[in-house]
């Protein structure tokens, strides 16, 4: 049995509404497992290893329930248009570069390194419908000590030729391969990734349906994202009450097996009623949804309403693999939509964003995005002496500072189901 | 006869519809000012001084237009109120503590540092109604290199009773003192700084038109932020047509003395006639606006009727002293604005914000926000090397990259006005 603990400024959700901070605070950790949050350690646990952060801030890792690791090579290019142009015109062209599988290592080295120097510790991936790419970016993220799920991307019409998979017989065929082989991995783990209704055939969409049954998968896609994509879904599938339905009469739409949509930006109270009854995790993406100015998703209403939810970068239509930005930036559009667009729903808290980004998201995972007792010890040490104030600052307000300050650099050390990941020994690199 | 050339890929604005790039190309500054940007060095000039920045980017120093530096203390804290409660509850009280020179030495100290590790060069600062915290950062700020104008605020009514000063009388002689004792300074000078219409009596505003007229000093304020703040400014003058109006009356709202109103989210047409028939400069505010729901301002309507205007970060109701963040905001929020409240105005552009955020608000200072022939020589050179890509990028590019995930520390060197102010020599410090 493998057990230490960590002492620093601890700060974790209890629930949507309130942190629990815990000054100079111990998380003792078990297998892989946190044994909880204390003021003082234990007497049980006296004389296990510790490691003192002093003045730093202890927070769980953080959860980014969608982001496209392709699109990664071209972040903060390319913002001049809305959804459908832009993945025709940036993201279709970049993804057909991943074929060549040295390109897509070059590629992909340079998001797992950025990704693991982030606070993020797990997150829900696209790869591109290429398997032999998928596989090295999930053995490689495993690698590195990161955990989440990675989707092979199916589509197999309305895409740019040299993308697109040729039938979808060969694109369920290729998944099943994939599945089998990345059965080996052990914290990055497949997850079937239908693109989006309009990429993907009925025919697809049973196939991977089977798959889904026969290898118990998880599942994720976008959903409702912008106006122009919802009515082209109404026209490919106008035997479905709306676009979630879409997915639900393929089954691919929660039950079972656990499910992410991303966006919901245009979720009316059907499609959140569906979502609800069929346990649908919503990555809510506010960054996103402004760049390609596909709207602002009713965020409140959600939590409201009980659904699952957490948050996602969606990089590259997201700039930033910051999960502290995402958390910023799903405050910010908040108020915007409750001024510009609904008064009924009121903006977001720093207490809702900071749950979403750790345990809203990480109950995707099981029990994963708190400190307390049974969770996995996901962790993130931050040094934010560079955030320098004139006045003493409490622990919350420290965090609270971070969500819109934040910087890759401040990540002092990084902790992934018990094991330490950053900062990398020199001699394992 | 000081001249010297700085080498690398340099990014401008020609105009707001253009940026000019051109790839190891030279800038070459005589006196303070640039002769312009070639990409080979002309003939006369061969032999100079010149510092090779090899790939690195050099664009001009950016202008931020709207910031207040006594509020740094409480950046990306305290952001769950609108704009009247806001300044009650978390402002008005930090501002009181700056008549004790010893705590506004300390922070002062920080936000200076922090500015000149910016990409910022030039700012329009507010402090606060002490005039020898306020001619402390002054001098502070000239020291450090930076230039800019910073305002001893006046506020006579309607403000927290430790903080407001005891009269308009007095609160005008402090004024002329302190405008007398700033004299000596050379770059960062003063400017009229009333807080805005609700903290500022009738006669306060009268006394400060005089003291604008003996000294021809420009001046700064707020308009048109919040729904309620121009409820109150119309019962407070009923007179005026408009909140612009209130400044008009009282004679400060442009003309002669070049003048900046931060926000504008509510000016309506006739307010902005107003503005552009008195030649009056826009701080757009976007971030601060969001924090606050206080909406977003027309700045697409803005740009097309001709109107002053540049960016302000308006720290700390925005948390970011960075003006990409600001220019990267200023796009996003104008799409949210587009989709959903108003179709007949476009998203503003790449090309528009960093014309914003440079020659935009530049022109307050005169020739300043290009290389130019003729422009101060405010230049900023960015290491972007941490934001690694898979593929090649044009310096076009990496400059619209830079705008959505630039960090401080990417400055790797500063000139204001042909001095350079980063890095900091060792033994200045």
């Amino acid at each position: 049995m493998e057990r230490f603990a960590i002492r620093g400024h601890i700060c974790y959700s209890e629930d949507q509404k309130k942190i629990r901070t815990v000054d100079q605070g111990y998380v003792v950790c078990e297998d892989g497992k946190s044994r909880g949050v204390f003021e003082t350690l234990p007497e049980e646990w006296r004389g296990i290893p510790c490691r003192d952060y002093g003045d730093k801030l202890i927070i769980p890792g953080l959860v980014d329930l969608h982001v496209h690791a392709p699109q990664y090579t071209f972040r903060g290019l390319g913002m001049d248009q809305e959804l459908i142009d832009w993945l025709n015109t940036h993201t279709f062209p970049e993804e057909e570069k991943y074929k060549d599988t040295e390109y897509a290592k070059k590629a992909y080295h340079i998001f797992i390194e950025d990704l693991l120097h982030s606070a993020t510790t797990r997150a829900c991936v696209f790869a591109t419908c290429h398997k032999e790419a998928t596989l090295w970016l999930m053995e490689k993220m495993e690698e590195a000590g990161l955990a989440g799920y990675v989707g092979k991307v199916n589509m197999d019409r309305n895409s740019s030729e040299g993308l697109q998979e040729e039938s979808a017989q060969k694109s369920a065929k290729d998944t099943e391969a994939w599945i089998l082989e990345a059965a080996d991995l052990t914290n990055v783990k497949p997850i079937l990734t239908p693109r989006f209704i309009p990429t993907c055939s009925d025919e697809l969409m049973e196939k991977l349906s089977e798959l889904q049954k026969k290898y118990q998968m998880p599942a994720q896609s976008h959903l409702s994202e912008n106006l122009s994509e919802i009515e082209w879904v109404r026209q490919l599938c106008p035997k479905a009450s709306c676009y979630g339905d879409a997915y639900r009469l393929h089954g691919l739409f929660g039950g079972d097996c656990p499910t992410i949509m991303a966006h919901c930006v245009y979720s009316d109270e059907e499609e959140t009623r569906m979502m609800k009854e069929q346990g649908v995790f919503i990555a809510h993406c506010p960054e996103s949804n402004a760049n390609l100015a596909s709207g602002i998703a009713p965020a409140r209403r959600f939590l409201d309403q009980g659904l699952k939810m957490g948050l996602g970068t969606d990089v590259a239509a997201g700039t930033s693999l910051s999960m502290f930005r995402a958390m910023a930036m799903a405050i910010q559009c908040s108020k915007l939509r409750w001024k510009l667009q609904d008064q009924s729903l009121p903006p977001l808290t720093v207490e809702e964003v900071f749950y979403l980004a750790t345990k809203g998201g990480g109950e995707f995972f099981g029990k994963v995005g708190s400190l307390e007792p049974g969770y996995e010890f996901d962790a993130v040490v931050i040094d934010d002496g560079i955030l320098r104030h004139a006045r003493e600052l409490s622990t919350k307000e420290r965090l609270e500072r971070l969500i819109y300050l934040a910087e890759d650099r401040q990540i002092d050390a990084k902790y992934v189901k018990g094991k330490q990941v950053l900062p990398i020994e020199k001699n394992c690199r």
